[in-house]
């Protein structure tokens, strides 16, 4: 690809604002829908993704072969395709969020003030959401589904290498709320023939609301360091077990082994083991042991492991491995966390319930568990019937975000004539 | 003043990192602060501000008379100026902090996940907060009073025309942190010679966790644009009465004349005045003869009025002036407030239960005000006890900020060995 021109970027900037424009007059609309016909329209866009699956599957096919012929590697190409069952699956999704609570209209908090107003803080949509995703189509339909219910028009900006199955699922979704009196304007995809396109979204201010990037760290830090709209970073995850000289060894085992194998590419996956000096002798071994036994390389600076860096401390290997640190105490565990961690999530396997306490206080993270898997940070294991992402951010959501991490608040004051005194 | 040199700002740079991983540091001890601590540290600095005085006005003496020979304007003057009472009435400031409610610890909701896992979303301090802000010295005290309550350390840039009183304020307030057993670094002052120290405040990613910055609409859109830490947009208020058909004119005239001219340089002060053409031939020639009365002078495009354009309906006059123009119904009104407003307070007068509901439900604000002043968008009028300031965007907190808003939330999660099935 050619460095795009001046005027090539003046021509993307002007669809991006144009498309911000457009999604702003829907959101007005959005805005007001019932709950019945926002969950009508979910329905609607499900029957219409399953009856278009053919020219769904016919485009992604083209979108693979472009991919196949430019040497993409195979895990890669599978995040790219879609099957008749995942166009099933994804239809699925839409239909369960149609199920979730509607968190527009929520009244969270409230009262009446001594000269008579009542004052009440309503949850109100956050307007023109921006997402910019790598590979996997599926999450244009998600981030489609999760913004409708929550009443926000969606900009989604994912990757070229899925321009065709995107469109085709864009399509389908605009031609469905079209069909339901829904300005289709609530979901638009943006040009991803180069990045100018996210640099447009993220600096769009006045037009777009949020932005919320899904993806590697690159894509994640690009955006952030050049947004001037508001960001919610997302999903990079540093996690540690910390085997305290008070753990169970043989739930600190299990822990440790589903933490880090049950799926070693994503956020919520241990990096790194912690273990206390004092119990280090015996668990120290038998760590390492279940971890080689299960296909882990063990990274450290102890006589047989791959010696250790600080990138080992640092980052996340998203891989079968994992670095191993013998540590003094607990404090000298909260310290390694704090310095190194990502702030997504760390777990401490103890009997003592001081230490627990401890470290669930003093360690800075979006999730802290004590004797359970890191595995457990996610929307749909808390409870919230669906993800938008994971938050490692501290301001507006920390932690898996749902339905009600997609809405501003708004305060909404009665009065009767009521003035200030001076 | 000359511009800096490159070695001038790595140099300034440096001194904003280093006091950011200061900041970061007395930050661990202070989300471990008990309540009973922090409040005993903030009546502490109320009683250390009393003993210092008189040192206090001698330094804001000194910036005065720098000021006055530049030839700063009487109303700015003022703005800088702190007097024997002004001091008493900031050190009470900071003991009314110690009275409210401590966020941290708060339970915001939680939850037993069908597994058993026990999950409990939690307050916590954001961490490090930055504060940029212009003229007046009693902001950095508030900010210190605010951030410390909330368990955040503060790291404040201040205008140089008040370097000196700032730099005495924050002198007594690290000796009376430190006389109390916690670290000085929790208030930090940042040089404010030249911007450059506010460029690197607002770009130390993962050194800061959110600036706000207060002041004037200028000031506030740098930082945004500026910004790759999360920042809180303040302040800047369009905001609109609107006087519809079924009004009753005499509430409709005094609640305009309230929120004009209470205090018409703040930010929840009204700048438009949109008239129901409906009630137009009664209502436009009594409100503009309130009005004026009151010393307003009117823009818009009746005769008789000052001939106003487009800066009219988007710009705070801040000032004893007002834009008025008729509107031919509810929907017009609506349309130009969503238009031009900047998403601050926006008020309707009515007696109809139908116009107040669309109203409140179509117009895009922090607050919206049914029979009220505007003058009513404030943390003390809503009952938070103090204010930090008016959030106008829609991420993390919209509308006055209290002590919650300086808070973030943790997941903590308690289980007896948990592993996630894959």
């Amino acid at each position: 690809m050619t460095a795009p021109t001046t005027t090539d970027r003046d021509a993307v900037r002007e669809v991006v604002h144009d498309s911000a424009r457009r999604a702003r007059v829907a959101s007005r609309t959005l805005a007001q829908l019932t709950t019945a016909q926002k969950d009508a329209a979910l329905h609607a866009a499900a029957d219409a993704l399953l009856a278009a699956k053919d020219a769904v599957l016919a485009a992604n096919a083209e979108d693979l072969e472009i991919a196949k012929a430019g040497g993409t590697a195979d895990s890669l190409l599978d995040r790219l395709r879609l099957t008749a069952a995942r166009v099933d699956g994804i239809a699925s999704g839409l239909r369960q969020v149609a199920g979730l609570p509607d968190p527009v209209g929520d009244v969270v908090r409230g009262s009446t003030l001594p000269n008579g107003l009542e004052i009440r803080q309503v949850r109100v949509p956050l307007g023109v959401v921006g997402m910019v995703y790598e590979a996997r189509p599926n999450v244009t339909v998600d981030a489609f589904g999760l913004a409708l219910k929550s009443g926000n028009a969606a900009l989604l900006r994912g990757s070229s290498s899925a321009a065709r199955s995107n469109a085709a699922l864009v399509g389908v979704l605009r031609e469905a709320l079209a069909a339901q009196g829904i300005p289709a304007d609530a979901v638009q995809l943006l040009p991803s023939e180069d990045r100018s396109s996210v640099t447009h979204l993220i600096q769009a201010r006045g037009l777009v609301d949020v932005v919320i990037p899904r993806g590697g760290a690159g894509l994640i830090n690009a955006v952030v360091r050049d947004a001037q709209v508001p960001t919610i970073e997302t999903g990079t995850g540093n996690c540690h077990v910390f085997v305290h000289r008070d753990a169970d060894l043989d739930m600190a085992e299990s822990i440790l082994i589903n933490a880090k194998t049950r799926r070693p590419s994503v956020c919520n996956t241990a990096e790194t083991v912690l273990i206390d000096r004092a119990v280090a002798e015996v668990a120290v071994p038998r760590m390492i042991k279940a971890l080689e036994d299960n296909g882990v390389t063990v990274h450290g600076d102890l006589p047989g492991l791959v010696p250790a860096t600080d990138t080992d401390w640092a980052d996340e290997y998203l891989s079968l491995d994992i670095a191993l640190k013998v540590v003094d105490d607990l404090d000298a565990a909260v310290e390694h966390i704090n310095e190194w961690g990502t702030g997504h999530t760390e777990a401490i396997v103890t009997a003592d319930l001081k230490a627990a306490r401890e470290f669930t206080s003093r360690v800075d993270a979006a999730a802290v568990m004590v004797n359970a898997s890191t595995a457990f940070t996610d929307g749909e294991q808390f409870g919230f019937g669906a993800e938008i992402g994971i938050s490692t951010q501290k301001l507006h959501a920390r932690g898996p975000m749902g339905l009600p991490e997609l809405t501003s608040t708004k305060w909404i004051v009665w009065g009767d004539g009521q003035i200030r005194p001076v």
